[in-house]
């Protein structure tokens, strides 16, 4: 049963991590960002590096892995958006 | 040292919590989702619908009430991107 709750836990983090990668490719292609909030992209970005060092502290491996790809994902975002405006 | 680690979890959970709120004001506003990518938008409400039972299933209270404000969010996002192309 526990074994079954991590499952759980790592299938999320995959799904909410390789999600990034789709909006990351589109805005890095087509270079529009107008329907993006630069508060949502500034906030999730600042909210990431706080969980990456979160499971630095923990030291829990799949928080790290998770959130290092997401933040890398999520700069790609910002950028865009502070460039292509 | 543990607590100030707990600390660091919740402000990370409240600031990717809340960083969708202006995201889904946004597009609810302006009703203009273009640069948004529907598989993004499709795979967090799946994968955040994975954290929650996650959650559940730990019983873990903060992990409950972050990803269930995040759902009711991105729910409102998915909408917005299947209604309004």
């Amino acid at each position: 049963m526990i074994y079954q709750t991590e499952y759980l836990g790592y299938a999320a983090g995959i799904i909410t991590t390789l999600a990034f990668l789709p909006q990351a490719i589109r805005i890095f292609r087509t270079r529009r960002t107008r329907d993006i909030s630069l508060l949502w992209a500034f906030a999730m970005n600042i909210g990431i590096i706080l969980w990456l060092l979160y499971g630095i502290a923990k030291n829990d491996l799949p928080i790290i892995a998770a959130n290092s790809i997401t933040l890398m994902l999520l700069m790609i975002i910002l950028y865009c958006k502070v460039r292509y405006r």
